[in-house]
């Protein structure tokens, strides 16, 4: 059996994220239902992760079993024919035997994108996170620069969340702003659930003027989700960017930035 | 009675355009319902041009005449409570009792989106025409040069328009290329039905060798329509810039780019 690696995009608007679920449209289900179409065989694709509904991805990596005698280089393409405009398959390798989205992702980046417009952009709907209030955009980055570092994130986490532990590596959290659009880029070991988005509401928090930046650490050590601010939208979220080794990493590196906006 | 004329920025995808039609959605029919709601009174918008189906708009002009005591500047963010997310007020003035925002409009400019990749870009879908053959840029470049100046367009547009005359001035026709995406910018006095569009499939014709630049001369004196590009897909056309003298010319100069992609 061949192990196929797949890089995908997805505009999570019309989707109830990436897991299969019973009685609504997901990302995997619809995945599943096009590559077994070209397989013809079923096909269960193993995710690097869950995304929530409404969730953007510009790099997802899911890979399957097959053994089909499709060339691995045909997969993008003979997928997109039997895939809705919304999800697009990048690119594709054959990767080692033990090869799992999941188990072997090293690292992962999500960007959060929010703008700062009085007048709502009528192309980025379900694309940004609309804000039309003031934000001081130094305190937001200096509360973004309080996250990095290893540490407890259960005050940075929705409950419903099952995990062994609430420790987390943050290697960067930084933001950037173009025009009216910031953009909140934060790369880690792992996250827990809606952490990428309490951290996003916390830094539009510290904007705000409602929290400090320097109060980032103690609020970590609290442990104490009420203290952080609130849990962002999840259409201005988009998983970015995964690290893999080997034929796998070079596929998400060369892609990563193939679909984000700004475009360069 | 007060003459007011708005900035309008609105994702075409989902409307058959902008003249109000009998039995589907248009654009101009969206408006003016939102706004007769706030003004308490019919409201009936004079548009400066029609956008055919799926076209979109970046800056829009329309203008309306009410007795309602609204403050000019509050007509944005009232308008846009009453509008579904892909249609957008982005600015308001009190113009002179006899503007009309058809007939005093002095210039247009349109563009063309094109993506030139063998993958489609899912965050873009009805925002480009996806493109994955290979296009040679200079020639387009070369061939969009041929049509400035005042020529009879015959040739460039299609049939079911009725006007006095063919000819019609450009005063530029440019194209710019970031990354994969070419962006055709292409200002006139004014336009002949589908002429944005076949000018489009001209250049793309040039691109793919099809056609010579040398020939535009040619092919816009012979008149004949057969021997231009293909029409391009509406999705991939906007109304980008319009000119009018005084304080409508001023906020339409103003707010003319802050919709378009790629940001800066």
């Amino acid at each position: 059996m061949r192990n196929i690696a797949l890089n995908i995009a997805y505009d999570g608007s019309a989707y109830h994220g990436w897991q299969v679920q019973k009685n609504n449209v997901t990302v995997a289900e619809t995945l599943e239902k096009a590559l077994s179409e070209i397989c013809k065989h079923p096909v269960k694709l193993c995710g690097c992760g869950r995304t929530d509904a409404r969730v953007h991805a510009l790099s997802y990596c899911a890979n399957f079993k097959t053994g089909c005698r499709i060339p691995t280089e045909r997969f993008p393409f003979a997928a997109n024919t039997h895939l809705p405009p919304d999800i697009t398959v990048a690119d594709a390798v054959e990767a080692e035997e033990d090869f799992n989205a999941i188990s072997s992702c090293q690292k992962k980046e999500y960007v959060y994108k929010l703008l700062c417009s009085r007048i709502a952009n009528p192309f980025l709907h379900n694309r940004v996170c609309f804000f039309p209030s003031q934000l001081n955009f130094e305190k937001m980055r200096a509360a973004a620069a309080g996250f990095v570092g290893t540490h407890d994130f259960k005050a940075m986490r929705s409950v419903g969340s099952e995990t062994k532990t609430t420790v987390r590596t943050i290697y960067h959290c930084e933001l950037k702003k173009e025009g009216e659009l910031i953009t909140m880029a934060v790369c880690a070991d792992g996250f827990l659930y809606n952490m990428v988005r309490t951290i996003m509401g916390t830094i539009v928090y510290a904007g705000l003027g409602k929290l400090n930046p320097g109060d980032i650490p103690a609020l970590l050590r609290s442990g104490d989700r009420r203290l952080a601010g609130p849990t962002m939208p999840a259409h201005g979220l988009y998983l970015s960017r995964l690290w893999y080794k080997g034929g796998v990493g070079e596929m998400m590196k060369i892609n990563s930035a193939k679909f984000d906006f700004p475009f360069d």
